[in-house]
Protein backbone atom coordinates (compact mmCIF):
# COMPACT_ATOMS: atom_id res chain seq x y z
CA UNK A 1 0.00 0.00 0.00
CA UNK A 2 1.17 3.39 -1.17
CA UNK A 3 1.00 5.58 1.83
CA UNK A 4 -0.84 9.11 1.15
CA UNK A 5 0.02 12.32 2.66
CA UNK A 6 -1.73 15.68 2.76
CA UNK A 7 -0.16 18.83 1.46
CA UNK A 8 -1.42 22.49 0.64
CA UNK A 9 -2.66 22.52 -3.21
CA UNK A 10 -0.87 26.42 -3.24
CA UNK A 11 1.26 26.94 0.27
CA UNK A 12 1.14 30.43 1.55
CA UNK A 13 5.25 30.12 1.30
CA UNK A 14 5.15 30.29 -2.31
CA UNK A 15 7.22 27.05 -2.76
CA UNK A 16 9.54 28.49 -0.01
CA UNK A 17 9.35 24.76 1.46
CA UNK A 18 8.29 25.62 5.07
CA UNK A 19 4.97 23.70 4.71
CA UNK A 20 5.35 21.07 7.15
CA UNK A 21 4.52 19.00 4.28
CA UNK A 22 8.18 19.02 3.05
CA UNK A 23 9.93 17.61 6.15
CA UNK A 24 7.78 14.58 5.78
CA UNK A 25 8.55 14.50 2.26
CA UNK A 26 11.92 14.45 2.97
CA UNK A 27 11.52 11.50 5.21
CA UNK A 28 9.97 9.34 2.27
CA UNK A 29 12.54 10.55 0.14
CA UNK A 30 14.96 9.71 2.67
CA UNK A 31 14.13 6.47 3.39
CA UNK A 32 13.16 5.59 -0.18
CA UNK A 33 9.20 5.44 0.40
CA UNK A 34 7.43 6.05 -2.48
CA UNK A 35 4.08 8.42 -1.44
CA UNK A 36 0.77 10.12 -2.93
CA UNK A 37 -0.06 13.35 -2.25
CA UNK A 38 -3.89 14.51 -1.39
CA UNK A 39 -4.10 18.68 -1.45
CA UNK A 40 -6.34 20.58 0.26
CA UNK A 41 -6.68 24.64 0.44
CA UNK A 42 -6.01 26.86 3.03
CA UNK A 43 -10.05 27.09 3.54
CA UNK A 44 -10.29 23.16 3.14
CA UNK A 45 -8.68 22.76 6.38
CA UNK A 46 -11.13 23.68 8.45
CA UNK A 47 -13.73 21.54 6.89
CA UNK A 48 -15.32 18.76 8.36
CA UNK A 49 -14.15 16.15 6.00
CA UNK A 50 -10.20 17.31 6.92
CA UNK A 51 -11.09 17.99 10.58
CA UNK A 52 -11.67 14.28 10.71
CA UNK A 53 -8.04 12.95 9.80
CA UNK A 54 -6.90 16.47 11.36
CA UNK A 55 -8.22 17.62 14.38
CA UNK A 56 -6.28 21.01 14.69
CA UNK A 57 -7.21 21.79 10.97
CA UNK A 58 -3.41 21.17 9.82
CA UNK A 59 -1.11 19.59 7.55
CA UNK A 60 0.32 17.25 6.98
CA UNK A 61 -1.88 13.67 7.40
CA UNK A 62 -0.14 10.44 6.79
CA UNK A 63 -2.94 7.90 5.56
CA UNK A 64 -1.35 4.28 5.52
CA UNK A 65 -4.22 1.99 4.82
CA UNK A 66 -6.22 2.10 8.37
CA UNK A 67 -3.37 4.15 10.13
CA UNK A 68 -4.19 7.86 10.33
CA UNK A 69 -1.48 10.36 11.61
CA UNK A 70 -1.16 14.33 12.19
CA UNK A 71 1.54 15.83 13.57
CA UNK A 72 4.58 16.24 11.57
CA UNK A 73 7.18 15.19 14.37
CA UNK A 74 4.67 12.47 14.67
CA UNK A 75 4.53 11.05 10.84
CA UNK A 76 8.11 11.36 10.61
CA UNK A 77 8.78 9.14 13.94
CA UNK A 78 6.47 6.64 12.33
CA UNK A 79 8.04 6.51 8.82
CA UNK A 80 11.64 5.94 10.65
CA UNK A 81 10.65 3.20 12.52
CA UNK A 82 9.06 1.21 9.62
CA UNK A 83 12.65 1.54 8.44
CA UNK A 84 15.06 0.92 11.08
CA UNK A 85 18.45 1.97 10.79
CA UNK A 86 18.10 4.95 8.80
CA UNK A 87 16.52 7.73 10.23
CA UNK A 88 16.54 6.05 13.56
CA UNK A 89 19.11 4.33 14.59
CA UNK A 90 19.02 0.49 16.13
CA UNK A 91 20.99 0.77 19.17
CA UNK A 92 17.89 1.65 21.48
CA UNK A 93 20.44 4.80 23.65
CA UNK A 94 21.11 6.41 19.82
CA UNK A 95 17.66 5.92 19.36
CA UNK A 96 16.29 7.79 22.41
CA UNK A 97 18.90 10.43 21.71
CA UNK A 98 17.99 10.72 17.58
CA UNK A 99 13.69 10.96 19.02
CA UNK A 100 15.29 13.45 21.84
CA UNK A 101 16.20 16.30 19.06
CA UNK A 102 12.80 15.60 17.28
CA UNK A 103 11.15 16.98 20.29
CA UNK A 104 13.88 19.45 21.37
CA UNK A 105 13.25 21.27 17.83
CA UNK A 106 9.58 21.07 17.86
CA UNK A 107 9.40 21.65 21.71
CA UNK A 108 12.07 24.25 22.66
CA UNK A 109 13.55 25.54 19.00
CA UNK A 110 10.19 26.13 17.22
CA UNK A 111 8.13 27.95 19.77
CA UNK A 112 9.94 31.15 19.72
CA UNK A 113 10.49 31.05 15.93
CA UNK A 114 6.67 30.14 15.62
CA UNK A 115 6.02 33.35 17.52
CA UNK A 116 7.59 35.50 14.93
CA UNK A 117 4.75 34.58 12.84
CA UNK A 118 2.35 35.80 15.59
CA UNK A 119 3.78 39.22 15.79
CA UNK A 120 4.36 39.69 12.09
CA UNK A 121 1.02 38.42 10.54
CA UNK A 122 -1.62 37.41 14.07
CA UNK A 123 -0.72 40.68 15.27
CA UNK A 124 1.02 42.90 12.76
CA UNK A 125 -1.45 45.15 12.70
CA UNK A 126 -1.52 45.91 16.65
CA UNK A 127 0.08 48.62 17.86
CA UNK A 128 3.00 46.59 19.77
CA UNK A 129 4.20 45.28 16.96
CA UNK A 130 6.83 46.94 16.29
CA UNK A 131 7.95 47.02 20.00
CA UNK A 132 7.66 43.45 20.00
CA UNK A 133 9.47 42.21 17.09
CA UNK A 134 13.17 42.34 18.41
CA UNK A 135 12.32 40.88 21.72
CA UNK A 136 11.07 37.72 19.61
CA UNK A 137 14.44 38.01 17.62
CA UNK A 138 16.37 37.65 21.12
CA UNK A 139 14.27 34.60 22.45
CA UNK A 140 14.91 32.77 19.24
CA UNK A 141 19.08 34.15 19.79
CA UNK A 142 18.65 32.57 23.37
CA UNK A 143 17.98 29.04 22.21
CA UNK A 144 19.89 29.56 18.41
CA UNK A 145 23.04 30.39 20.84
CA UNK A 146 22.90 27.86 23.54
CA UNK A 147 22.33 25.19 19.98
CA UNK A 148 25.53 26.69 18.80
CA UNK A 149 27.30 26.33 22.11
CA UNK A 150 26.08 22.53 22.14
CA UNK A 151 26.60 21.58 18.63
CA UNK A 152 30.34 23.20 18.00
CA UNK A 153 31.87 21.84 14.72
CA UNK A 154 30.01 19.16 14.76
CA UNK A 155 28.26 17.38 11.20
CA UNK A 156 24.99 16.31 12.85
CA UNK A 157 23.49 16.67 16.15
CA UNK A 158 24.83 13.05 16.99
CA UNK A 159 27.34 10.46 14.70
CA UNK A 160 24.80 10.33 11.73
CA UNK A 161 22.40 11.96 10.18
CA UNK A 162 19.12 11.17 11.83
CA UNK A 163 14.95 12.18 11.97
CA UNK A 164 16.51 14.37 14.66
CA UNK A 165 18.65 16.42 12.16
CA UNK A 166 16.15 16.27 9.52
CA UNK A 167 13.57 17.91 11.87
CA UNK A 168 15.77 20.75 13.42
CA UNK A 169 17.07 21.77 10.13
CA UNK A 170 13.27 22.05 8.93
CA UNK A 171 12.63 24.12 12.04
CA UNK A 172 15.65 26.09 11.49
CA UNK A 173 15.02 27.17 8.26
CA UNK A 174 11.77 29.06 9.52
CA UNK A 175 14.52 31.36 11.32
CA UNK A 176 16.17 32.21 7.79
CA UNK A 177 13.90 34.53 6.33
CA UNK A 178 14.02 37.29 9.39
CA UNK A 179 18.28 36.57 8.90
CA UNK A 180 18.71 35.00 12.25
CA UNK A 181 19.97 31.80 11.13
CA UNK A 182 22.31 33.42 9.62
CA UNK A 183 23.56 35.43 12.71
CA UNK A 184 24.94 31.34 13.89
CA UNK A 185 27.59 30.33 10.77
CA UNK A 186 27.20 26.92 11.99
CA UNK A 187 23.91 26.25 12.08
CA UNK A 188 23.72 27.91 8.97
CA UNK A 189 26.25 25.38 7.77
CA UNK A 190 25.02 23.03 10.03
CA UNK A 191 21.54 23.61 7.56
CA UNK A 192 22.97 23.97 3.98
CA UNK A 193 24.48 20.62 4.90
CA UNK A 194 21.42 18.77 5.09
CA UNK A 195 19.56 20.86 2.53
CA UNK A 196 22.50 19.41 0.08
CA UNK A 197 21.08 15.85 0.98
CA UNK A 198 19.71 14.42 -2.45
CA UNK A 199 16.80 13.27 -0.35
CA UNK A 200 15.99 16.70 0.59
CA UNK A 201 16.52 18.27 -2.50
CA UNK A 202 14.36 16.18 -4.74
CA UNK A 203 11.77 16.88 -1.75
CA UNK A 204 12.06 20.03 -1.85
CA UNK A 205 11.40 20.06 -5.81
CA UNK A 206 8.37 17.92 -5.04
CA UNK A 207 7.01 21.10 -3.55
CA UNK A 208 8.46 23.55 -5.37
CA UNK A 209 6.86 21.88 -8.62
CA UNK A 210 3.14 22.48 -7.00
CA UNK A 211 3.63 26.14 -4.97
CA UNK A 212 6.01 28.22 -7.01
CA UNK A 213 4.07 31.03 -8.41
CA UNK B 1 21.05 0.85 37.59
CA UNK B 2 18.70 3.28 39.14
CA UNK B 3 18.04 6.12 36.66
CA UNK B 4 18.72 10.11 37.73
CA UNK B 5 16.11 12.91 37.00
CA UNK B 6 17.24 16.32 37.61
CA UNK B 7 14.53 18.30 39.61
CA UNK B 8 14.50 22.00 40.95
CA UNK B 9 15.16 22.56 44.19
CA UNK B 10 11.99 24.76 44.58
CA UNK B 11 9.74 24.96 41.76
CA UNK B 12 8.31 28.58 40.76
CA UNK B 13 5.33 26.97 41.48
CA UNK B 14 5.75 26.34 44.79
CA UNK B 15 4.56 22.55 44.40
CA UNK B 16 1.81 22.53 41.98
CA UNK B 17 2.94 19.99 40.04
CA UNK B 18 3.27 22.01 37.17
CA UNK B 19 7.29 21.89 36.81
CA UNK B 20 8.51 19.40 33.78
CA UNK B 21 9.70 16.91 36.23
CA UNK B 22 6.19 16.05 37.42
CA UNK B 23 5.13 14.50 34.20
CA UNK B 24 8.79 11.98 33.52
CA UNK B 25 7.78 11.11 37.82
CA UNK B 26 4.17 9.96 36.75
CA UNK B 27 5.74 8.37 33.42
CA UNK B 28 8.27 6.61 36.30
CA UNK B 29 5.15 5.43 38.68
CA UNK B 30 2.95 4.39 35.78
CA UNK B 31 5.88 1.81 34.57
CA UNK B 32 6.55 1.13 38.17
CA UNK B 33 10.41 2.47 37.90
CA UNK B 34 12.02 3.86 41.00
CA UNK B 35 14.57 6.72 40.06
CA UNK B 36 16.85 8.76 42.45
CA UNK B 37 16.34 13.08 42.02
CA UNK B 38 19.45 15.57 41.59
CA UNK B 39 18.19 18.75 42.51
CA UNK B 40 19.22 22.10 40.68
CA UNK B 41 18.52 25.66 42.02
CA UNK B 42 16.73 28.03 39.28
CA UNK B 43 20.33 30.19 38.91
CA UNK B 44 22.56 26.45 38.50
CA UNK B 45 20.22 26.02 35.08
CA UNK B 46 22.54 28.07 33.38
CA UNK B 47 25.50 26.91 35.05
CA UNK B 48 28.10 24.84 32.99
CA UNK B 49 27.79 21.88 35.14
CA UNK B 50 24.08 21.68 33.96
CA UNK B 51 24.27 22.92 30.02
CA UNK B 52 26.79 20.40 29.48
CA UNK B 53 23.52 17.66 30.01
CA UNK B 54 20.64 20.13 29.62
CA UNK B 55 21.97 22.43 26.66
CA UNK B 56 18.91 24.78 26.59
CA UNK B 57 19.20 25.22 29.95
CA UNK B 58 16.24 23.04 31.54
CA UNK B 59 14.98 20.73 33.61
CA UNK B 60 14.72 17.46 33.42
CA UNK B 61 17.62 15.54 32.77
CA UNK B 62 17.29 12.05 32.61
CA UNK B 63 20.57 9.97 33.06
CA UNK B 64 20.93 6.02 33.43
CA UNK B 65 24.37 4.84 32.70
CA UNK B 66 25.86 6.13 30.07
CA UNK B 67 22.73 7.35 28.54
CA UNK B 68 22.00 11.00 29.16
CA UNK B 69 18.49 12.93 28.12
CA UNK B 70 16.72 16.04 27.96
CA UNK B 71 13.37 17.11 26.93
CA UNK B 72 10.74 15.27 29.03
CA UNK B 73 8.38 14.45 25.95
CA UNK B 74 11.76 12.36 24.83
CA UNK B 75 12.70 11.29 28.02
CA UNK B 76 9.19 10.04 28.96
CA UNK B 77 9.01 7.96 25.19
CA UNK B 78 12.33 6.04 26.51
CA UNK B 79 10.59 5.62 29.67
CA UNK B 80 7.44 4.04 27.86
CA UNK B 81 9.69 2.40 24.89
CA UNK B 82 12.06 0.69 28.44
CA UNK B 83 8.56 -0.67 29.32
CA UNK B 84 6.48 -2.53 26.41
CA UNK B 85 2.69 -2.47 26.61
CA UNK B 86 2.93 -0.03 29.20
CA UNK B 87 2.50 3.74 28.12
CA UNK B 88 3.34 2.71 24.66
CA UNK B 89 0.75 -0.20 23.22
CA UNK B 90 2.75 -2.76 21.36
CA UNK B 91 0.80 -2.53 18.34
CA UNK B 92 2.98 -0.80 15.62
CA UNK B 93 -0.13 1.53 14.68
CA UNK B 94 -1.32 2.10 18.34
CA UNK B 95 2.22 3.02 19.10
CA UNK B 96 2.32 5.68 16.56
CA UNK B 97 -1.03 7.03 17.36
CA UNK B 98 0.16 7.28 21.27
CA UNK B 99 3.42 9.12 20.13
CA UNK B 100 1.22 11.08 18.14
CA UNK B 101 -0.60 12.54 20.95
CA UNK B 102 2.71 13.26 22.78
CA UNK B 103 4.04 15.28 19.66
CA UNK B 104 0.50 16.88 19.65
CA UNK B 105 0.60 18.08 23.43
CA UNK B 106 4.17 19.63 23.29
CA UNK B 107 3.63 20.91 19.12
CA UNK B 108 -0.22 22.29 18.85
CA UNK B 109 -1.17 22.02 22.14
CA UNK B 110 1.16 23.75 24.72
CA UNK B 111 2.62 26.16 22.62
CA UNK B 112 -0.35 28.75 23.19
CA UNK B 113 -0.52 28.08 27.01
CA UNK B 114 3.70 28.58 26.81
CA UNK B 115 2.52 32.18 25.43
CA UNK B 116 0.46 32.66 28.56
CA UNK B 117 4.22 33.19 30.32
CA UNK B 118 5.16 35.57 28.41
CA UNK B 119 2.60 37.74 28.28
CA UNK B 120 1.77 37.65 31.93
CA UNK B 121 5.50 37.36 32.85
CA UNK B 122 8.81 37.60 30.36
CA UNK B 123 6.27 40.63 29.07
CA UNK B 124 4.20 41.54 32.03
CA UNK B 125 5.24 45.05 32.41
CA UNK B 126 5.05 45.94 29.25
CA UNK B 127 2.43 48.34 27.80
CA UNK B 128 0.17 45.94 25.67
CA UNK B 129 0.56 43.40 28.62
CA UNK B 130 -3.08 43.98 29.27
CA UNK B 131 -4.92 43.94 25.87
CA UNK B 132 -2.45 41.08 24.49
CA UNK B 133 -3.77 38.97 27.31
CA UNK B 134 -7.27 38.04 26.09
CA UNK B 135 -5.67 37.22 22.51
CA UNK B 136 -3.55 34.88 24.19
CA UNK B 137 -6.12 33.05 26.08
CA UNK B 138 -8.64 32.81 22.65
CA UNK B 139 -5.61 31.04 20.75
CA UNK B 140 -5.76 28.90 23.59
CA UNK B 141 -9.63 28.34 23.67
CA UNK B 142 -9.18 27.59 19.74
CA UNK B 143 -6.88 24.68 20.24
CA UNK B 144 -8.87 23.13 23.41
CA UNK B 145 -12.10 23.68 21.79
CA UNK B 146 -10.54 21.51 18.73
CA UNK B 147 -9.59 19.03 21.15
CA UNK B 148 -12.80 18.93 22.87
CA UNK B 149 -14.60 18.12 19.89
CA UNK B 150 -12.63 15.01 18.88
CA UNK B 151 -12.37 13.92 22.49
CA UNK B 152 -15.77 13.88 22.88
CA UNK B 153 -16.98 11.10 25.49
CA UNK B 154 -14.16 9.33 25.54
CA UNK B 155 -12.61 8.27 28.41
CA UNK B 156 -8.59 8.25 27.06
CA UNK B 157 -7.34 9.66 23.61
CA UNK B 158 -6.93 6.21 22.34
CA UNK B 159 -8.70 2.71 23.13
CA UNK B 160 -5.89 2.90 26.79
CA UNK B 161 -4.19 4.86 29.16
CA UNK B 162 -0.89 6.26 27.19
CA UNK B 163 2.13 8.43 27.47
CA UNK B 164 0.11 10.67 25.08
CA UNK B 165 -2.52 11.10 27.26
CA UNK B 166 -0.02 11.28 30.55
CA UNK B 167 1.31 14.17 28.08
CA UNK B 168 -1.23 15.73 27.11
CA UNK B 169 -2.56 16.43 30.40
CA UNK B 170 0.41 17.63 31.92
CA UNK B 171 -0.19 20.38 29.25
CA UNK B 172 -3.73 21.01 29.62
CA UNK B 173 -2.66 21.53 33.94
CA UNK B 174 -0.83 24.57 32.68
CA UNK B 175 -4.34 26.02 31.03
CA UNK B 176 -5.58 25.68 34.57
CA UNK B 177 -5.22 28.76 36.62
CA UNK B 178 -6.01 30.97 34.24
CA UNK B 179 -9.81 29.22 34.07
CA UNK B 180 -9.55 27.86 30.70
CA UNK B 181 -9.63 24.23 30.99
CA UNK B 182 -12.91 24.66 33.45
CA UNK B 183 -14.27 26.28 30.31
CA UNK B 184 -13.91 22.79 28.57
CA UNK B 185 -15.49 20.31 31.16
CA UNK B 186 -14.87 17.24 28.79
CA UNK B 187 -11.07 18.19 28.92
CA UNK B 188 -11.80 19.41 32.65
CA UNK B 189 -13.19 15.96 34.11
CA UNK B 190 -10.44 14.04 31.37
CA UNK B 191 -7.62 15.92 33.55
CA UNK B 192 -9.67 15.20 36.62
CA UNK B 193 -9.66 11.17 35.60
CA UNK B 194 -6.08 11.16 34.57
CA UNK B 195 -4.99 13.12 38.15
CA UNK B 196 -6.76 10.03 39.98
CA UNK B 197 -4.37 7.57 38.72
CA UNK B 198 -2.24 6.40 41.92
CA UNK B 199 1.25 6.35 39.59
CA UNK B 200 -0.38 10.07 39.35
CA UNK B 201 -1.24 10.74 42.63
CA UNK B 202 2.68 9.36 44.10
CA UNK B 203 4.17 11.46 41.54
CA UNK B 204 2.28 14.64 42.43
CA UNK B 205 2.79 14.15 46.75
CA UNK B 206 6.58 13.41 45.60
CA UNK B 207 7.13 16.96 43.87
CA UNK B 208 4.67 18.31 46.07
CA UNK B 209 6.99 17.41 49.53
CA UNK B 210 9.87 19.36 48.04
CA UNK B 211 8.22 22.44 46.66
CA UNK B 212 5.90 23.24 48.84
CA UNK B 213 6.41 26.07 50.89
Amino acid sequence: MTPIITAYDRSPDGGKGLARDTRVRWALEEVGQEYDVKFVSMAGKTEPDHLRLSPFGRIPVYEDGDLVLFESGAIIHHIAEQHPGTLLPEDPAARARATMWMFAAVNTVEPPIHELGTVQIAEGDRSWATERTPLVHDRIRDVLGQLADTFGDSEWLEDTFTAGDLMMVSVLQRARPAGLLDEFPSLAAYAARAEARPAYERAFATQYAVNAR
